[in-house]
Formats: structure tokens, C-alpha cells, sequence
């Protein structure tokens, strides 16, 4: 067997001894004494498909509708995403940053899931009544990658002020990894929020979006700089990214950078790269011809 | 007991309470009788797998070659597949917009898989062809999103003619959640279509693709604006994305906006904006150059 | 029974024997008689899991700390994946092309994680010190994509060099679609490198990059032509792609294309297109006013 020919045991001997011994050692020792791993990818996973479902059981629920949309079955998933949500926060590391315990921060998050149901119908309404391609807003629940992405974001982002950061962030990146839409949990953003196509969209920590607003695939809500300390690296936590009134429409690959802010009812066209401030309902376009040229066939 | 306290009952009561009651009935009430659910994602995903591997048997199937290339394989995946795909095109609220029933319709499709085939090669040898890094059609076929994508649509197109837009649109949703590549079931797209690396690629509804095109990563093929009723809403299903002729090459984050035409074996530059029809043979190119400063480093 | 119909049997008989006798043929009839059948992508992802395990057994462990953390785990985990990936390396068909066979390459493969753990540990150090967002080195390693696709990168690339260039295509496609990140295996990236939010990043097959660089979202390292064989088809295998300096940054949506140089310490900015060399220290910046209308809202 060539398996166990004592090159193969060498080797292995080897490699698991210089394997031996590193890293992230921090990351358990620093672990309350009930959770001595990190939060796992897969039950926060089902953490979100229990949202899901107890938030629109007809749509994403497994069961049967009549089953799904009783009382008794909200009431067991409830007591499921409590259970699951309080041990994987007391496995979050950020946890101790907040003075709430996970058994308050769970508590408090089911709380806040009947709000969240209401600012998502908005969010549906309006990807629906904003995209001709729309033929029903069940299609937009189950078919649009936005609404996905903003699903998680809105959960996530009460966790994230709950306290427990990183398992907003691990939320947010289930959405992205899954529709290329990548908002920060930290965002703050208003009602009736749609997103179209979504592949590359990317929302900043410190972005601020009011009402009404839509944007397109492949925008960027991004930093331009960031101050730095005397090591030459970034520092944490200052507002860096743009504000957006109400009302703002962003078409799709634009990129607008830094602490800006762009008025009420603004529109900024495609491709467009912006970084100062846009009065209310002022609009951006390209410019045309553009700094394109043209080159005829050859004959 | 934590979980057991008034605190932790009291606050799933009133969370029960007022998630009670809502929403989305009408996705049920307006069901038929057969399939009282919405589509399911995870049987939509195995019909694509079924087609796959009834498509290319050597290349997607689990099954040792002899066997997945036989006419028994075949045909018991056949088989399967009429017996889920009737179901979920029962249960596709879309479908009592076509004159066709769930039988009908899965006979239909399945009867339309060799033509699939057919034109799925010529997308793959165009695909090895048009790219130096590609090492074989295998590769091709099992690492390329672009091939990944394309599949999902040439077989959700097919559904969608047949009226089981939902599902088109699921089949379709899939796949861009798997490559980044969103091209609505509904674009008519022609013989031998390659699209490489692919993530951001946006292809609206109403677009029409000719024969031998190509398109990298980030391009979009999108409406510039649309007509909007008395409420402000957008009217659906007006043509409003762009028509692409023969032999065209859409270059990385380019963006064509409207509906325009794009003659035959145009070229369209890399990052260009495009709202323009634009003639047989001509090629847009980034003028240099371009819109750019250059700053020297300090001595 | 409606399935039972003579329709439904001749529809399924008329399609079977359509569909029969095609194609790919080559696939197995070329494949060692070790392993008849191409690699599967769930034994790949499987793969990669149990790398990640060993690399960081702290982290994407689902073990308990103290058992993953010791050599047991370790030696366990590294006979499964030698295991598994002579296996999958022995289905190859790129396996030919290299003078190692596969428990050779499985060997050798296996004695470069040490190394490829060391080079990782630089890649989250640079992220981390790089991005305000990132409140700990744990957050990076698991949340941020660009790590999940650097990783991947960085196991495949080693792969790719020993020959089972298929495979390492497989893995890195695996994070493509995970992430929206695509580096083409064969591409040279030195070390400390870091990508943040990466969706739509592309670095092609031939592209060489420094140590220190980092690279935003949607960010193109191409091909900007290539050469054609007599058929009009390009010809496989030539340095096309650009070479990057020592501490480059290149800012999100940025296309950096041909065989060009971009020296030291150079910046390129957000969204510029960019097809010739660029000086050590040179910093290209978007011009501005730039090539925008401003459009004032009507009074």
C-alpha cells in the first residue's frame, strides 16, 4: 500500500509538526466559559431561514400554508431562534463591547421582528412599483437578489446595535456571498429601500440612506481616504463614507466616495464617479460624446 | 431556567401576537389546487442538476460513465425530472397566464432538451475558442460561470416561453447567485454566446442578442429609463434594453443602456457608456489620453 | 394515471434516443483507469475544507479548540485529505502534462501548507491594518471574502504548479462563485496581499503581482488583445496580462489591461481604465471636473 510507505508517514510527521502550535490562540482564550468556539456559519445560517419563515411563512416556509401561518408555528420558531441566536451570541467576541448579556440581546432582537416585517414590506412595494420587469411581489420576495440582500441586512443591523458585531457582520456576508451585495451591518438606511440586479453594490460601515431611495447594481457607497495614525494605519471608527437624502436614485457602477452628501431627489448617472457634495435634485449625467472615440470600419 | 422565565414567555407572546395574520395570503388563495406552496428553490435546483446531467452525462452525472450514458440512465431521469417539473409548474402562480397545463408544459420542455444540447455546444467550443486560458472544453464546461449561467437560461427561457415565468425566473436566480451573471429567462439570446470570468454581467428582459457574441465581466445590457403610468409607476413590458447584432463584443464594465442597436460585429471598449445606436463594424474605444491626471511622485 | 399516458411514454422515448450516444466522449475514454469519471467538485470543496481546518484549527474547526488544536486532529485530517486528494489529482486530465504523479503531487502538495499558513498570516495581517472596518484579525479571517478567496488562491496555485491544473481551476472557481473574486491559479501574487469587499475583482492567468498590494472591488487585471492563430483563434499560453509593483494600490472598478507595468508604490483611483505602463510612485487620479453634466433642478 503506498499509503503507508514511510515516505508518506514522513511526510505527514513533518507537516504536522510544524503545523503545531499556532495561531489565533486569542480567539478561544478571550471566549466566555458557554461558548468556547466562534460562532458557527451554519447556525447562523438557520438562524436567518427561521427569520424567514416566521417573517413570511407563506413564502418561506416549508410547511403547509395553513400550518405555517399559525400561531402554534410562529411560537415554535420563535423558541427555536432564541435558543440557537443566545448561544451563538455568547460565542460572539464582540459581545463584551455592549452591556447587554445574550440572553437580553436575544430577547430584545425578537422584539424588534414585527418592525422589521413592516419596514420590509416597504422594501418590497417599492422594488416592486420601481422595476417594470416586476410581475408580482412575490417574484420580488423570492426572486431578487436585493431583497435578499436587505433581508439580512435589516436583521443584521439590529444585532450590530444590539452588540453582537460579528455576527451581524457573518449575516451580512451570507447575503453577499449569495447575491454580490455587500452592505455593512453599521449602515443606516431609511425606508422603501430598493436595490435592482445588485452583483457589486457595495455599502460602506458609516453610510447614511434616507427614504425612497434605489440604486443598481455596482454602485459603491465607499471611502475615499481615511485618516491614519503613526503606525501609517487606518483608524477605526470615523464617519468616511456618503450620506444620501431622500429620494436619491443611483444608477448602476457608480461610485460616490468619502463624507459627501447627495441632496434629496438627487439622480447620478451611470458610471459615475463622484466625490463632492450633490444638491438636492440635482442630476449627473454623462456627458456626450463622451471621452470615447469612434472608429469607423475599414472598407 | 432562563428559557422558561415570564420574561422569555411574555416577549414571544407579544412577538406572536403581532406577527399574526400577515401577509402574503393571496400567493395561496390564488394557487391551484395541486400545489398549495410556492415553488421550492431546492427542487428547482434538482431540475437543473437532472438536466445537466441528462445533458452531458460524462460530465455532470455521479454515476461511473457506462452507466450514466446509457439510454436506462436517461431515460429514468427523464422520468424524474416530468415528475418534479410538473409539480412546481402546478404550483407557478405565472402559469394560468398560458394556455398550456403543468402537463403539458413539462412535456413540452422536456422535448425541447436536444435542441438545448445542440446549441450548448456551440456556446461551449465558442467559449474554448474565444479564450487563450481555456485548456479544454472540459474545463470549459465544469470551471466556467459563464457556461454555468448560460445553461440556467437557454433551459429557463425555454419554461418561460411555456408560461412558467416564475420558475424561469427562480432557474435564472440561481445561477446568479452562483456566478454573479443576471440574465433575466425572458432576453432572446442567439446561437454560440460566450461570456467570460462573467461577475456584474446584467442582461435585461427584453434584450435581443445575435448569433457569435461576446461579453466579459460587469457589462450591462440595460434600460435607460421607462414610461411611467398615472401613480409614476413604470409600465411593464415595453422593449426598452438593447438589440446586439452578429459578431458583437461587449468589453468589460461596459454598459449599453436603451433600446438601441448595435450593429453587426461592432466592438464596445472596456468601462464604456453607451445610449447610442451604433453602426456595422464600428469599434468604441477609451480615448487617450483619457479622463485621467497623473501625478508624478515627490522627489 | 396521466404519467402512465402513451404521450408521456413516447415524448420520453423520442427525447432518450435524441439525447443518446453524445458527447464528451473524450472525457473518460482520456482519464487513468484509477478514476474513470472527471474530479467531483463536492470532493474538492471538501478538500479545502479540511485545508482551512488544519491551516486554522481554531477557527473553521468545528471540533472542539483543545482536540483541534492538537496534532491527533492534525495528523487525522492530513491522512484524509492525502487521501482524497490523490484520488482526485489521479482524475485529472490535466495530471499527464507533469512528470509527478498523483500521490507525488499529493505529497508534495501536502508539505507546502506550512508555507502556504505563513504567507496567509501576512495576507490577514495586511487586511486587517488596511481596512478601518476590521475590528479584529478573527472578523477578517472569517468574514471578509477576499480572505476566503485568497486562501483558495494560495492552495490552488501550488496545485496548479505541480500539474493538476484542472483541480486547481475547480478551486479557485469554488471561491469565484462564493465570492465574486476570480484569480485565474497560474497568476504570481507575493505576499501580504489584501482585496477588500472583491466582488467582480478578475486577475487573469498571466498576471504577476509584488508584495504589499492591494486591490479593491471590481478591479480588472486583463488581456487587452491577444494574439490569433491562422483560424482566428487565439493562441493559448502568452504573458497578456499586466505586472504589478511592490506596495501598488489599485482603487474599486479600476481596469488595468495588457502586458503593461505598474511600478512601486503606484496608485491607480477608483474606476480609471488604464492600458499603459505607470511610473514607480505615479498616482493616476480621476480628473475633475470630469466628464459629467450637472444638471440643475427646474425651478
Amino acid at each position: 500500500m503506498k499509503n503507508d510507505s514511510p515516505t508518506h508517514e514522513s511526510v505527514i510527521k513533518k507537516v504536522v509538526s510544524e503545523l503545531s502550535g499556532c495561531c489565533f490562540k486569542e480567539i478561544t482564550a478571550g471566549a466566555s466559559g458557554k461558548c468556547p468556539t466562534l460562532p458557527s456559519q451554519s447556525i447562523i445560517a438557520e438562524i436567518i431561514e427561521i427569520c424567514r419563515s416566521v417573517l413570511f411563512p407563506n413564502v418561506f416556509s416549508t410547511e403547509q400554508p395553513e400550518s405555517a401561518t399559525s400561531d402554534y408555528f410562529t411560537g415554535e420558531k420563535c423558541m427555536r431562534l432564541l435558543f440557537l441566536l443566545e448561544n451563538q451570541v455568547s460565542c460572539d467576541p464582540s459581545e463584551d463591547k455592549n452591556l447587554l448579556n445574550a440572553n437580553e440581546i436575544s430577547l430584545n432582537f425578537l422584539s424588534t421582528l414585527p418592525k422589521i416585517r413592516g419596514i420590509l414590506l416597504g422594501d418590497i412595494e417599492a422594488t416592486f412599483n420601481g422595476d417594470p420587469a416586476a410581475e408580482s411581489s412575490t417574484e420580488v420576495l423570492i426572486c431578487y437578489p436585493g431583497m435578499r440582500a436587505i433581508i439580512n441586512y435589516r436583521i443584521a443591523h439590529e444585532l450590530y446595535n444590539l452588540g453582537a458585531r460579528l455576527i451581524a457582520r457573518l449575516i451580512c456576508e451570507i447575503a453577499h456571498s449569495e447575491t454580490g451585495i455587500d452592505i455593512h451591518p453599521g449602515a443606516v438606511i431609511g425606508e422603501r429601500f430598493s436595490i435592482d440586479h445588485g452583483t457589486g453594490v457595495v455599502i460602506g460601515a458609516t453610510s447614511i440612506i434616507g427614504n425612497d431611495v434605489k440604486i443598481y447594481q455596482g454602485v459603491t457607497l465607499g471611502a475615499k481616504s481615511f485618516d491614519t495614525d503613526e503606525n501609517n494605519n487606518p483608524i477605526k471608527g470615523i464617519p468616511r463614507h456618503p450620506i444620501l437624502g431622500n429620494g436619491v436614485i443611483v444608477y448602476s457602477n457608480a461610485s460616490i466616495l468619502g463624507r459627501i452628501t447627495i441632496g434629496d431627489n438627487a439622480v447620478i448617472g451611470g458610471n459615475i464617479w463622484v466625490d463632492e457634495n450633490v444638491a438636492p435634485g440635482e442630476r449627473l449625467i454623462q456627458a456626450r460624446p463622451n471621452n470615447v472615440l469612434r472608429v469607423a470600419p475599414k472598407e
